[in-house]
């Protein structure tokens, strides 16, 4: 039996939340037949690098209206998803396979949009589209699967005390365009750009993964629910101050609308893909990674002895939810 | 950029059928941004060996009702039918993930039968869970991507003239109890296993990978539809004699109630998850065969120059369909 390297580590455990009692359910039941469960990757030890491997589904009326984007965008989001979880692992991409749900009567065009969006997507990340199936179903559905490389994987499991939390890109737009969506007003199309394309980030957690980084996740169920799983896998305390989240393009506004803090309604915002990660105290090159990366690297945050995760705002601690695809 | 093995190969041809239709439009559109598409896996070249990985979904009153079997075998058919692309490769299997789609309202119980049977299944092939996804939807769909290792990979690519064509196993009876379920009936205890309960070939592929097999296909669209698959990446004739196929239980009673050959019955089934392999003339280790993998190996008919594939009745040619996820 050939084990992989997940065999070899222990599951890591996951921050609170319905959607991973579920998944704590599942580890529990699954016993010696689950293999280094909880990380953003499935890890795969081969002589001198590791496999990484993720599944990510995007489900119509669940992830995406088609009210709101187009297929292709559709696509392009399903597969920006699986790969953002390859970035995590601070992995390059090398290829995406798509199991695509069809829901009867749609139009051969209709599925070539879908695969173009996920062939870009790939593309972006200079991978390629190396397998996948059909089937016909109720509803449009994409499972996109990635595999990646990489030399020594980035988990969630390794930020130390002492460390500082940073954040790439910015927070909240992909909310503000779901927010505007969900009252039928059409978002501006900045923060529909969030929402609609995107852009998986392989290059920037390559990068980080190459300057010292020690524990990285990706940001796809808001700062306040990731920080968490962040938190409980390096068995750390993460305290995070709300008013240093970089916000994306409408976040202001958008918050003030639902009369709660900017940095509030960035922490709770989902769909974001950015980065969350634990770098040493003497860390100091965020200007060459913006060089490098053409993205923002913005400090919110530290790292103590303890557990759980703080958020603070002007100093004050406050309670934040998380976002919840079964919600 | 890293290249899968699949980029240094060509795609390979499939055979006729509506589904296939839709996948060569898709890999025409793909163009430089598909790699190695058309066998059962996606094969990623290590140094020395290579990782074959393969992702296939299953679809609630697609590919299976809840009235005929329960969440428990779902999950089982979900994983086997993506492990048997492992078989078809002759690889091992190391791990496997799964993407879930939970109907609203179902018990958290009901998810965990259906991981367990996914579970099981893994077990089976002596391989692990290795990571997955978890989202709201209006039906059950298990989306299971398989991940193995082999030596030298066996592709559909390969079959010679002069080679003969073997299956394992029995074909038909998972049809058997489709067309028991589809008149409102219960099929016999043996049928219903067949469809409920696949095997993985995972054994038998290896065992054949190491005898010198040519060329090898998982039979899940029926004998009719993946002997062309086999034919055109090939680029040769098959020969199939009806009358030598290994029928399964039920078959002769099932097939004489439509009025078909049992052999007709039997080549035109799908979801049998049997190996359709091409090996030398002078292969005849059939009975090391089942002795070592508990499991008939049967000649079937003939590889010759040409293209297309020829079912022969009582020596006479006779036109098939095959097994379509769309219909």
């Amino acid at each position: 039996v050939i084990r992989p390297f997940s065999a070899a580590r222990p599951h890591l455990p996951l921050g609170s939340g319905r959607e991973f009692d579920r998944i704590r359910s599942i580890i529990q039941m699954l016993g010696e037949r689950g293999g280094g469960l909880g990380d953003d990757c499935a890890l795969i030890a081969e002589r001198d690098s590791f496999l990484a491997i993720s599944t990510d589904v995007s489900v119509e009326r669940v992830h995406f209206h088609l009210d709101w984007i187009d297929l292709q965008e559709a696509g392009w989001r399903a597969a920006a998803a699986a790969l953002s979880d390859l970035a995590a692992e601070g992995a390059q991409a090398i290829g995406l396979l798509s199991a695509v749900t069809v829901p009867a009567g749609a139009a051969e065009a209709e599925l070539l949009e879908v695969m173009a969006g996920i062939a870009a997507a790939a593309e972006f990340a200079e991978a390629q589209v190396i397998g996948g199936d059909l089937s016909a179903g109720p509803i449009w559905s994409m499972a996109v699967t990635v595999v990646g490389r990489v030399g020594v994987p980035i988990t969630r499991a390794g930020a130390k005390p002492g460390d500082e939390l940073w954040v790439t890109g910015e927070l909240g737009a992909a909310r503000v365009a779901l927010d505007a969506w969900r009252r039928g007003e059409e978002p501006s199309p900045e923060a529909r750009a969030r929402f609609a394309h995107p852009e998986p980030r392989i290059e920037a957690g390559r990068w980080l993964a190459a300057n010292s980084v020690r524990a990285m996740i990706d940001v796809s169920d808001g700062i306040a629910g990731d920080a968490r799983h962040l938190s409980a896998a390096s068995d750390v305390e993460i305290a995070i101050d709300l008013e240093s989240l970089p916000l994306g393009p409408g976040v202001m506004e958008a918050a003030k609308r639902q009369k709660i803090s900017a940095g509030q309604f960035a922490a709770e915002a989902g769909e974001d893909y950015e980065l969350l990660a634990a770098l040493p105290a003497d860390f100091n090159a965020e200007l060459e990674f913006s060089r490098d990366c053409g993205l923002a690297l913005t400090r919110i945050g530290r790292v103590a002895e303890g557990s759980g995760v703080r958020f603070l705002s002007m100093g004050r601690p406050i309670e934040l939810g998380g976002f919840d695809h079964f919600g």
